[in-house]
């Protein structure tokens, strides 16, 4: 975090516990270089990115003010979901958010796709230009199955930053991080059996459950702490689970990190009653403090946590560069791998691992984070702004991704039908739940390059859902 | 085929059916010239042919005169499997053959890898080496799920030769043939389920069923006219069969192609006992002879053909790229893609999708085409020269492998131990059956340019091989 970041930090956190409030006149420039010891255009920069994120004004003459509109936000209520194993549907709502067509025009807000702008990715072009004249490395050749030692090796290195010491021979280069997810719940269950899952829960896995015929038993969560142990704990007495799949690390969708003591705990829970869990860590990366939060599989002491993570969201998806750390299910992990797919694709493998052995991830990745960061502040600003009162908005500590959840009068399917008018898309609460919660939810993606074309796309999702809260208010006729 | 190939088939054929014997004077070159109308060079190419596949020897001053160890080649027996449903093993050995690291300096001479040193190959480099400067192609990014529309296109236009009449929406990009398989297998059957198969048939689609708890059926299959509809009938009458799954063009590893007669047969046979029908055409475009055979699928008129193939077999695996035509079952299959390993990685596409656009595809076809033909024959002449007597030889019409039966005394995983020391390696039969068939058959591959060390390792794996037939004639002591 850069001086000026920190102290709007300071500031932040300082408004949204109420010391400062809508209306309320901010501490002047120099009392603040005073105060923080900081240079002039260090606390000019804070307030400038206070104002991006809309929670202060500046007036002419008179200084910095809380802007009047301004609400503390409010985290989204933690959820309650019905408390049995369920079959998944809502197949035609995620294909309506992925399988758009090329000449789609929509915008799509909501999907879960990194910024590719940035300059900190030009390398990985130009490496990628340049391994095809190197014939020595046979591109056009199978790599080993369990994947290329090179980007295994960079692999291992990178988990130690989230406290995991891996051997590259533990790692398993896979098709995506979905391909990871997959071979994951395909090696642990059978057709009929029960996962326990995090809710809301990534509509990836959730229709990994119904492509396999298994039953979601989703989990209370709650958008600070995470899954709720002592919920989990009931659900493993009660039912017969064959794996817990979690994303404990800037979760997608509700935002939270579960706190390390908690996912130690998680480990402990799982030995007790012994099964599996399914860590998807695909966020984990775009932490926007160092070090990074610890993984789950940081403190597998057994071998049953099946860590799964990748490039998607840090390089881009297009790669389909994946990888699973399957502990002591290596063997049954690789078969799977095996049919399903084949060795992975060779050349993205090779490009990702020269792209790290040359230090150029560690720049990337340092880059976007602060990018990211950044951009969340703008992004809740401006859902505050242009979104009805008492909505709820997430706080996540990395990734790019926003929960928001709207009045009950809102439902985010609906709500898409008629963003389809203004070419724009959201992704409807309704796909990270078997038991059809979180209609009144969306996700938002923050990764995008902020321009006012987004500002006013926002503006428009948030009044289209205004209107539907006051049509609901209106009396029967 | 070339002129000289034309003039070699036939006297090729007039020693395989015994009109000109071993130790007998062949025609003069100037015979030759004036029977078949062709000119001196054609007649002493042709002859040349035929030296290099051992089948005739050139003695000064005399003459050219048929090897007096020739015998012609004979095919390897039709095969007669164990006619009930079993479960696959045989994951040890293929991954043996399979997963070898990369300082592993065993020559694979049964691996299904294509020649990769083509010269026709090298405008593919190139395509790859620029498709990273093309921003507006936002390589980075997921392409659509059901793949990228110029490659469809361009597949939809290829599947013309096979006699299929695609629309690109009817076909789904994968990665590589085996997800195809794999994406197939998966949405026509639950655990338990029992799977008709050729016999021997292809490991990877065997191995498949292993993974998802399904039972292989395995069909008898004649080396000249492939699977037996007799008795497939038989056993779609006996048993509860999900599906049948066939390799029939240019079969891996049997060499036949199921006539065209045959394969409409098939479809017929599958409409009446209400069957989904898996084929496997990944070597179907590597036709000697033009037209290439159609596909089962062609004569698919309601649906129930899953057509599974791709570029790995005639670009490289490397890029894994396949792709579906999945008839009726299309929904089920974007589905299970989407859950397996999301959409496709977008370079490997677009690279093949601009090597067929601009005609480098066909002229590398026409070239590697003519190279795996003329080096079937050497191959079948080294067998011939170097294995034991009695040894059964395939006589493929296209692709790049051969399935070579050795006398019962010779057990091709035993083979392979002792084929270790020589730093060599061949795809045992026992790969390609679940019930243990095929134990002194082995699979060879053809594509490798042919030099004199590839010539001494088939020379080494005859020479041990023999030395297990005269261990077992050996009296016990």
């Amino acid at each position: 975090m850069t001086r000026y970041e920190s102290v709007a930090a300071v500031l932040r956190e300082r408004i949204e516990h109420g010391l400062y409030r809508p209306g309320d006149r901010l501490p002047s420039i120099r009392a603040v270089c005073q105060e923080m010891d900081v240079g002039i255009s260090t606390a000019q920069e804070a307030y400038r990115q206070l104002m991006d994120a809309a929670l202060i004004e500046s007036r002419p003459k008179s200084g910095y003010f809380v802007l009047p509109g301004y609400a503390p936000s409010v985290l989204p209520s933690a959820s309650r979901p019905a408390q049995r194993p369920l079959d998944v549907s809502q197949w035609d709502q995620v294909l309506e958010l992925i399988a758009t067509r090329r000449d789609d025009d929509r915008l799509q807000l909501g999907r879960g796709v990194p910024n590719l702008e940035c300059a900190t990715l030009k390398p990985l072009s130009k490496i990628l230009g340049g391994l095809h004249r190197r014939t020595e490395l046979n591109g056009f050749n199978y790599d080993t199955l369990i994947g290329s030692p090179e980007l295994r090796q960079q692999v291992a290195k990178l988990a130690v930053a989230s406290n995991c010491l891996l051997h590259p021979d533990d790692i398993l280069i896979t098709t995506g991080c979905q391909e990871a997810l997959a071979i994951a719940l395909r090696i642990l269950t059978q057709p009929g059996d029960v996962v326990a899952v995090d809710s809301p829960s990534f509509y990836g896995t959730l229709q990994i459950l119904k492509a396999n015929g298994l039953k979601a038993l989703e989990i209370p969560t709650d958008p600070q702490t995470g899954i709720s142990l002592e919920a989990l704990e009931l659900a493993l007495e009660q039912w017969p689970i064959r794996a817990i799949q979690i994303t404990p690390t800037f979760n997608n969708p509700l935002g939270y990190t579960l706190p390390a003591e908690r996912k130690r705990a998680l480990v402990q829970l799982a030995q007790r009653f012994d099964v599996a869990i399914i860590e998807d860590d695909i966020y984990g990366d775009l932490a926007y403090a160092q070090p990074r939060p610890p993984t789950v599989k940081s403190f597998d002491d057994d071998g049953r946590v099946l860590l799964c993570s990748g490039f998607s969201k840090t390089l881009g998806p297009g790669f389909r560069v994946g990888w699973l750390a399957p502990g002591r299910y290596r063997d049954q992990a690789l078969h799977m791998k095996y049919v399903s797919t084949g060795a992975s694709a060779t050349l993205p493998q090779r490009a990702v691992a020269e792209f790290i052995a040359k230090g150029h991830f560690d720049r990337h990745l340092r880059a976007v984070i602060r990018q990211y960061q950044r951009q969340r502040d703008v992004m809740i600003g401006w859902v505050q702004r242009y979104f009805p009162p008492g909505t709820g908005i997430s706080y996540p500590q990395g990734g790019f991704l926003l929960w928001v959840e709207l009045p009950a009068a809102v439902d985010c399917v609906r709500l898409n039908d008629r963003l389809a008018e203004h070419r724009l898309h959201v992704a409807p609460g309704a796909l990270f739940s078997a038991s059809g919660k979180f209609r009144q939810c969306l996700r938002l993606n923050y990764a995008f390059t902020l321009t006012p074309d987004i500002e006013d796309a926002v503006r428009r999702v948030g009044a289209l859902a205004g209107a539907m809260v006051e049509e609901a208010l209106q009396p029967l006729e």
